[in-house]
């Protein structure tokens, strides 16, 4: 097996501690540190921190497409399939102690105004998102599992921002009761 | 007209530079800076950043509390009301050009991972602001305006988290669409 590159173990350690500790709170000595590298070498491979962290959404974008594949699966109904996927990543945050968040999200907030690239690059990945969910919420539509008389791309819009929100607050309350609120709310109001 | 303290300069500057900046990329001398003081004066009020955050929170809830005033006027239908109280919301949004977020949001994302009592602060103001929606939502439950097969409480938890997760996306697009989707899903899926 390959050695991971200087630069892998970068990406890796920026992945974490970014997403814990969030972006401006996090200082390059910081993310190099925690990949022990020198830090003279971070500008070897990044021009910036801004640059490392367009290169971290895009790792984590990564793992969550892969992630939101699931909603795909043609051998489950998919209303069954959005509502695991929800519960997947509500199981994910419960896993976490209800620390970190969303990265897409903890980004969005902090460096949407701050950081141009950065903000048009998660404007990329979150209508990517929307997308991923359309086509299920579209599906469910059409097998009369969903309610019809919205869009389906506001639909899929409205619950990925809702689903964000609700991350959001679950880091804020330190339990399930924004999941829960999510869950029931939208698959009783949504549903058919 | 009492000349306003040094302190509610410092309260003042904070708020707006805190609002569009976010907590960890102003330092106290960006806050001094902003309300024209000097720098050393900061700690005659203040015992930290993290103290004067919670301040501004507060300062921040006092404000969107008498906002949320207007789902109380019981001259106007409930669920007018609250679709008017999400379109005025809306309508800063628009003035602010899509910049900012809302600052309780804001904080949420950043610092509560990060601040034991700016997280306490939060909890409470989040659970306040919720009751406020709760109220309205079950005067239109009683009106039969809003379904019914929801608790009123959960469905004010999820308004006010799909609603902060609509300000973050729209921070990302810096367009309508997803105050569009939260109004159209929200008042399509939860009247009758």
């Amino acid at each position: 097996m390959a050695r991971p590159s200087l630069k892998e173990n970068i990406v890796a350690a920026a992945l974490d501690t970014l997403h814990r500790q969030g972006f401006n709170a996090t200082g390059v000595q910081d993310i190099t540190d925690a990949a022990g590298v020198p830090k003279g070498s971070f500008y070897n491979h990044f021009e910036s921190k801004e640059d490392l962290g367009i290169e971290v959404i895009e790792r984590y974008w990564q793992r969550a497409l892969t992630h939101l594949g699931m909603l795909n699966d043609a051998n489950v109904p998919p209303i069954v399939r959005l509502k695991s996927y929800f519960r997947s990543l509500d199981e994910i945050s419960r896993k976490n102690k209800y620390q970190r968040g969303c990265l897409i999200g903890n980004m969005a907030t902090e460096m949407s105004d701050q950081s141009r690239p950065i903000r048009e690059r998660l404007a990329i990945v979150m209508a990517a998102w929307t997308r991923g969910i359309e086509s299920c919420v579209r599906e469910a539509q059409a097998d009369g599992s969903m309610r019809r008389d919205i869009d389906a791309k506001m639909i899929a819009s409205f619950l990925l921002n809702a689903w964000e929100g609700t991350a959001m607050r679950t880091k804020v309350d330190k339990d399930r009761t924004a999941l829960e609120a999510f869950e029931k709310v939208v698959f009783t109001s949504l549903t058919q």
